[in-house]
C-alpha cells in the first residue's frame, strides 16, 4: 500500500489508473488507500460540467483543458455516464475528440459507467477525483452525459458546477428544470454563434438575477463557441471567481466537510443495514418483532422504534466485528 | 381510528378510498391503521400482472375480473405506474376500459403513480393491497405499466406473479430478461391468435422447462386471447394452482413473513438514518469523526465502524424519542 501511495503521489499514470479501477470495483482496500491520499488531495479544484446531451460538453471540456494547460495547470478528466454499464472505454467518442491531450503527461482522461448502484457511481467518481488530485492534477473536470437525476447526484461531488445550455435544442427557459438552477454555479451558453443565442442569454440572465437577489454568489452566464474557442477564457475566469468566492467565504471548506459527513453517514447506515440483515437471518429480536407485526399486535413504526432502542441499549454485539481505529474516538 | 377500521372492514368504498389515499401520502397515522387491519387482510391472494407495454395487461385484468366475479369472488384492482407522477386518475384509459366493473360493488379499482420515492410506491401499493383485503376483497390484482426495474420491485408484494408476453412485439425469447424468468410464477401468452403465437408458446415452454428441472413449481404457459376470453379460465386455474402450491408448501407463509421482516428492516434503517442526520447537525461524535477522516488520520470504513460501536454501546439517547410499544419486546 505504501508503494501504491508513493507512486500515486509521484503521478505514475499506471498506478493512478489502477487506483481508480480499485474504487470503481468498490474494492475494500480503497478505504485505506483513500485515507492515505487525503492529505495531498485538497489543493485541487473539482469542476463539474453538466447539460443536455448534444450541448457540446465534451468539446467544451476539451477547450477548457487547452486553456488550463496554457496557464500551466494540470488537468484530470472524468467522463461519467450513469446510463452506461461499461467502464474504461465507455465514451470512446469523447476520447477520440480528446486525442490532442492523450499524449500530454499533464492530462489524465478516464471514463466511468455504472457498475452496481448509482450511489456507488457518484461515490466512485468522487474518489477518482481524489486520486487524480493526489496524483498532482490541479483541476479535475467531471463531465456527465445528460442532466437527469443521476447527473445531478454526481454534481454533488464538484466544488463548482458549470451547466451548459444551448439555444434551440429544447433548452428554452421554460424547460430549464428548477433543480438545474439550484446546482449551477456558472452557466455556459454554448454554441453562442447560433441564431437565438443572444436572446436566450438575456433570458437566462434575467432568470438568474430574479433567483439570486441578495445571494452572495450570482451565477454568471458566459457565452461560448467551441469551434473557435470564443468565451473559453471568460469561462475559466468565471470558474476561478467562483473558486475564490468559495475559498474566501469559507464555503469550500464547509462543502467539503459536509461531503465527508455525508459519506460517513452513508457508510454507517450501510454497515448498520448489513448487520441488521444478518440479524434477520436468525431467530431473535427482529424475527419476534416481525411476528408481532404480522399478527397485528404492534404496528410497524412502533416495532421499528422498539427494536432500535433495544439494539442501542444492548450495544452492538456480534462475532467478527473488531476495529482497530476505535481508540481514535475516545473523548 | 376505530371508526375508520370498522368502516374499512364493512367494505365502505369511500373509507377504503380514503385509507388508500392515506398510505399514498405516507401519512404517519397509516402505521396504526395498518396494524389494526392486519388480522383481516391475510385471506386475500395478491396477484401481480406485469409485462411489456402493449401486451394487453389491462384487457387481461378486465377478463380476469369478469371470471373471478363469475366465480363469486370479489376483486380489488391496483394499477401502478412508476413513471407517472399522477395518482388517482393516472391510468384513465384503463379505467374507461374497466367501466363495466365500475358500478359493481364487488370490484374496487384504484390507480397509483409515483409520489416521492420508488421504494415508497411499492410499499404504498402493498399497503393498498392490505386495505383492499381488509375491506373484504378476495383477489387483489396489481397491474404495472411495463417490466422495468421499478415494476419488478412492485411485483415483490405479490403472492403470485403473472408475466404477460405477446408474439411479435419484441417479446422474442432472446429479449425476455433473466429477471423476468425469476419473478414469473405463471406466463400468459396473450394475443395467442396472432401469427407466431404457437411457436413462441413452444419456445417459452422449452425455456421454462430448461430453467426449472427439479424445482417444486414450474411456471405454466397459458395462451390467452382477450378479445374473446379464450384461455382466461385456464389462467385463473393456473393462478389457483400456484396459490395451492404456495399454501401447501408453506411458501405463502414464508414469503409473507419475509416481507414483514423486510419492511421492518427498512423502517428501522430509515429511522436510524434520520437519527444520524440529526446527529450530524450538531457537534459530537459524528462531526469529530468526519474531521479525522478529512485529515486522513482514519479511513472512512474504520471511522464508520468506530462511530457505530460508540453509538451502540452508549445507547440511543435523544430528546423526543419515546415509544409506547417498547414493552412488547421484553423477553
Amino acid at each position: 500500500m505504501e508503494e501504491i501511495l508513493k507512486k500515486v503521489f509521484s503521478g505514475d499514470r499506471r498506478t493512478v489508473a489502477r487506483a481508480i479501477t480499485m474504487v470503481e470495483n468498490r474494492d475494500p482496500r480503497r478505504y485505506r488507500m483513500l485515507a492515505g491520499l487525503r492529505s495531498k488531495a485538497s489543493h485541487a479544484l473539482v469542476v463539474g460540467i453538466t447539460g443536455s446531451p448534444g450541448a457540446g460538453k465534451s468539446a467544451l471540456v476539451d477547450r477548457l483543458t487547452t486553456e488550463y494547460r496554457r496557464k500551466g495547470l494540470t488537468v484530470g478528466i472524468i467522463a461519467v455516464d450513469p446510463s452506461s454499464p461499461f467502464t474504461g472505454g465507455a465514451l470512446l467518442g469523447d476520447r477520440i475528440r480528446m486525442q490532442q491531450h492523450a499524449t500530454d503527461p499533464g492530462v489524465f482522461i478516464r471514463s466511468m459507467g455504472t457498475r452496481g448502484s448509482l450511489g456507488g457511481l457518484s461515490r466512485a467518481a468522487g474518489e477518482a477525483a481524489q486520486i487524480l488530485a493526489a496524483g498532482g492534477k490541479d483541476i479535475i473536470l467531471i463531465e456527465t452525459v445528460g442532466v437527469g437525476q443521476s447527473e445531478m447526484e454526481i454534481m454533488k461531488i464538484a466544488d463548482t458546477t458549470v451547466v451548459v445550455l444551448t439555444p434551440g435544442a429544447g433548452d428554452s427557459i421554460q424547460t430549464i428544470k428548477a433543480g438545474i438552477m439550484e446546482i449551477a454555479d456558472v452557466f455556459a451558453l454554448n454554441k453562442a454563434d447560433l441564431p437565438g443565442a443572444r436572446r436566450m442569454a438575456r433570458e437566462v440572465r434575467v432568470m438568474v438575477e430574479t433567483n439570486c437577489h441578495g445571494a452572495p454568489w450570482c451565477p454568471p452566464v458566459i457565452e461560448t463557441v467551441t469551434i473557435n474557442g470564443q468565451g473559453v477564457t471568460e469561462l475559466v475566469q468565471a470558474i476561478e471567481n467562483h473558486c475564490q468566492y468559495l475559498t474566501e467565504s469559507g464555503k469550500l471548506e464547509e462543502q467539503r466537510r459536509q461531503r465527508v459527513l455525508d459519506e460517513l453517514s452513508e457508510t454507517i447506515i450501510s454497515l448498520f443495514g448489513e448487520w441488521l440483515g444478518r440479524q434477520g437471518q436468525q431467530q431473535g429480536l427482529l424475527t419476534s418483532a416481525a411476528k408481532q407485526i404480522a399478527s397485528g399486535q404492534v404496528d410497524l413504526y412502533g416495532a421499528a422504534m422498539a427494536v432500535l432502542q433495544e439494539i442501542f441499549a444492548g450495544g452492538l454485539k456480534e462475532e467478527g466485528y473488531s476495529f482497530s481505529g476505535q481508540e481514535a474516538f475516545k473523548k
